[in-house]
């Protein structure tokens, strides 16, 4: 099953500095092959099913490793039945409403 | 992994009444034997991280099954290294300090 | 305008126990008059948009003079213009779905 | 109070083409002089907390008046005060380390 998801991902008690893990799971995500691309609040994923959520298994699990002792994250998931669709797609389908006044 | 969640299913495409998909879902997550705590606005789930990424892959797959040929889902899931906490101790943790004047 | 809503605030950069400033939250969004109910993964709130998203910018004041330099929060919220719906309904629609075999 | 923000606002009730719906959206955040940038499952916002809540209140209003009978919205917002903070400074923060080998 073809998904995309946004995933935000938060370490506790390791400060107020979390850029570090973020970019650690980026590494993670890309290695897995899915397709990312970061924004200001999280990252936007497309893939596979069971790559996504076995690559988000690994941020979590090497966040921890690399010492945040709890983590809480937010993501966002969608999938459709009646029509291919990609993270680009969404994109495009928002500003071709948007160039016409 | 131990993982505590909080589950928010949006089938889009067959109006605004989308309940019996949510009971469908809350089928399937209790036959996986995650412990469950259906709120307002959500499903508290509670269990091992593969069972769980599994019984939520199914509920999507049921619910497309059952018609609606989209779906957007919101997943807040939390993991702790420090120390085993249940969805009860999370209450209580709160419902103590509200005790206190 | 009536909204149902589910606030998750996690304060960033005091460790990892968090519930103090969540009861402290629970507290402010029950003097603005707000129906509410705690659960495992965040608060469920009923009441009006201006007076539920002011109490929650006053939980994000409160916390921040608790001494948490960062704030971060997931919101889901509701709206409905073709009928009236409260948090018991939309608990009591899965239910009794789930109560037909 | 400066707030960094990701909305993802969701119709239900008007089939499963959402997009004219967010790009109305947009025009109002736009509109309210927040800084936006749209990405594959939301937009993110940044702008000062009443400007910001007001708009999307805004938001909610005109996708009813648009004939969507019902709205669920997922919304985070980070507020900090140890320092000022920007949607590009986040971004950057996880690039720098992501460059780094």
């Amino acid at each position: 099953m073809h998904v995309i998801a946004d995933l935000c991902l938060v370490p506790l008690g390791v400060g107020v500095s979390v850029s570090r893990y973020i970019a650690e799971c980026e590494r993670i995500l890309s290695a897995a092959g899915l397709k990312i691309e970061l924004h200001a609040y999280g990252t936007n994923i497309e893939g596979e099913w069971d790559d996504m959520f076995q690559a988000i298994q690994q941020c979590h699990k090497k966040i921890h490793a690399m010492g945040a002792p709890r983590i809480s994250t937010t993501l966002k998931f969608g999938t459709r039945t009646d029509r291919a669709q990609t993270m680009a797609d969404k994109i495009k389908s928002v500003q071709e409403k948007l160039s016409k006044s």
